[in-house]
């Protein structure tokens, strides 16, 4: 798409309309709308004015949010209307959700009458609920019709909907009764009831079920769209799974962000930095109260470091390395939490592990660190005082950071907030006792 | 299901197998392989015999890799074969790449022979490409064929087939030339061409892509499923988005892992402790390595420390803080390049964000700290250093955090190498010598 862009550029300069929409009819619409960025305001409006109807709202879902909205503000009435009629009601709704309230309260009259029945149910949802997801295209038939009803109904409303799977069969009161896909459908006879030909046993989800309960679903079912039920039974909508994809890309950053101590932030580039600051703050303020600790802990020892100077040479590396070994385990544990690789049960299982990886990697990095004291300072004592001292507080921490977030889980708390700068803490000033006391045995009484 | 599990296990120890097959024909074989772990293995192995054939495979497909292991190992033959060919061809190369390749050998002869075939082909790819993740089970028809022929086809081969979305047009070498929606195929006539129903454009994945890149595709096209191309442009399977969620899920925990330099581990829990050891500890090992040069700054200036011992009390709130400050950053910004919200054009917008940030956060760390140093140590000239040398080092933190990942991406290096132990490492040196140098300038005279 990139490569014919000056082309495309220069037509808009002329009046060749129709060679504009014949050579974009080549590409699809999320190429076109990735680059959308590349043209001048007004190039954007007057390309998005010439192109079909129907091409423009394929490309209109495509694009960024700010770039729907310049075109909202900027195009004439009625192509607007034509194109919000157009969408999906779900994408739909996340644009309304992106807009001021009073603008939609404007725009929503100005839509077809279905449409705006639509629209406003889909808004009364939370967003990250299952009705947050949910879209409203699909095809329901009653249970006494038969497989020609259902065809009929198929060619009536399906030509709208972009994505069809199955058919759903529901009662006088609009509650599901069964699913066909849509294949059974083609290999069923015509005269069939519905009832016969449909699946009563499916996976469903409620209304208010939180988004990552959602993807939870998908995934243990395997299915490529689920049903939306209220309270009693009656379908209000559906979800497919490209739609979860977002959720559980969300629920990643959410964990990474949350174990780095970063502040859930949904839109970095745009967010005002004194939000972000006060975010990340907090926790800085954490650690830097926790420095009362560490700072009481070196005051205590302080008469070890002042007769012993080379020893507060090894408290960065000291720090360093049990802090990271313990921020390591914590990682892998919390991470195989959330994907349920772990469970609350192999606790005892992940605490002995990270034990025996601690003792390896502490002998690793002690020994590399005794090295170090025997060669540069000389000190074969001193080096087997810091080696010892670091292999203890690396599998110590290593331990720790596996036994803490299956303790935070078990207490129905995030293991994500056992969070780096937590664990880092905690490890510290550990590290820091664990170092002087081994001092005061091997190294004061000479 | 677990409610009812009693009762099953119960009627397993009687002969009364067709109720056991009726009540659990009203659950999803999803629900049933969930609780497949509370039954004994001669339980498991009891009631896997009992259930009819399709159900039985539609379990086993939900089960876990070494579930399916131990039933293969002590099914009857029959059954083995029936229950491998009824499974998804995806599903069973997934299978079959976690069995010594001995064993494969000797189960694909047992295996139908066009399953057989189609069980060779998917195994000869990467796993991690378009081609590992791709089913065979689709359909395709001729661009002679008419509407009639291609429901024809449908009929014949849709019973076998879980999911389809579309019907795939393909010309003599079996080169791909269209796609025709399932509802389309609904709404034409019988007798019109594939040709006249079909669409031309689509997007598609080449058969040794890369699994991260397809995924990006259905994030980008937002489509349902993608066809799978060899590089003659001739169709050789289909992915669909279910099994891309996986793909987004491992990314996602890879780059934790990379981020916190825990070692990509894909079984944590039944992996080689020492295996897991290795991929830590040469992290642990740089960081040891690293130590050398933070203990030369403070061998360096230890004439500093010596004269001024509580200057060392705060060395350990110094590292922590603006360690985490940099971890913080990075990983805000690792993330934001891996799903896309941040390019690479971004560099500066980030880094002045970060500054701005980093002078708030630094403010607050750097006050708390200063009050803790003229409270309790009675020096308000050390509290106006220590708070100094951490509004710097905090702000430096920052910038750097957010700089480097960006650095790194457009040396096409992964960003999540820039991880936290790594900056850690670097921050903790600056730290050092922003707190050294403003100390020797703001107490040393005294």
């Amino acid at each position: 798409m990139r490569i014919i862009l000056p082309e495309i550029k220069e037509l808009l300069g002329t009046k060749q309309q129709r060679i504009i929409r014949r050579v974009l009819s080549y590409f699809e619409p999320a190429d076109i709308a990735e680059v959308w960025s590349d043209f001048t305001p007004e190039e954007r409006l007057k390309l998005f004015n010439i192109l079909d109807v129907k091409l423009a709202a394929d490309i209109f879902e495509f694009l960024e949010e700010d770039q729907m909205i310049e075109l909202l503000e900027n195009l004439p009435a009625r192509r607007k209307i034509a194109v919000l009629n157009e969408m999906s009601p779900d994408d739909r709704t996340d644009l309304f959700a992106a807009l001021p309230a009073g603008e939609v309260e404007k725009i929503i009259p100005l839509l077809d009458l279905d449409e705006q029945n639509r629209a406003r149910e889909l808004l009364a949802y939370k967003a990250n609920t299952a009705g947050g997801l949910m879209t409203t295209d699909y095809i329901t038939v009653p249970e006494t019709a038969n497989i020609a009803d259902a065809l009929r109904e198929l060619r009536t409303k399906g030509r709208d909907i972009d994505f069809i799977q199955n058919i759903y069969v529901v009662d006088k009161v609009h509650r599901l009764q069964g699913i066909i896909p849509l294949k059974n459908l083609l290999t069923a006879t015509p005269r069939q009831r519905v009832e016969r030909v449909m699946d009563g046993h499916f996976p469903s989800v409620g209304l208010e079920m939180d988004q990552e309960d959602v993807a939870h679903m998908f995934g243990k079912y395997d299915v490529i769209s689920l049903p939306v039920l209220d309270k009693l039974g009656r379908i209000r909508g559906i979800i497919t799974v490209d739609d979860v994809i977002d959720v559980i890309k969300e629920e990643a950053s959410e964990d990474i962000y949350r174990f780095s101590a970063s502040g859930v932030v949904d839109e970095y580039l745009s967010e005002n930095p004194l939000i972000i600051a006060r975010k990340r703050g907090m926790w800085l303020l954490v650690l830097a109260l926790a420095g009362f600790v560490s700072g009481a802990v070196l005051e205590h020892y302080s008469f070890l470091l002042s007769s012993i100077v080379t020893l507060s040479f090894f408290i960065p590396i000291l720090m360093n390395t049990s802090g990271s070994a313990g921020t390591q385990a914590a990682t892998v544990v919390v991470r195989g939490l959330a994907i349920g690789d772990i469970k609350l049960r192999d606790i005892w299982r992940v605490v002995r592990k990270e034990f025996l990886i601690g003792i390896m990697v502490g002998i690793l990095a002690g020994g590399v660190t005794a090295l170090r004291a025997i060669v540069m300072q000389g000190d074969m004592m001193l080096g087997l005082t810091v080696a010892t001292a670091m292999i203890i507080a690396i599998v110590f921490a290593t331990s720790l950071g596996g036994l803490l977030p299956i303790i935070f889980k078990s207490l129905k708390v995030d293991p994500a907030l056992m969070s780096g700068p937590l664990i880092t803490t905690i490890l510290d000033t550990a590290a820091l006792l664990i170092y002087f006391n081994i001092t005061f045995l091997l190294l004061w009484r000479r």
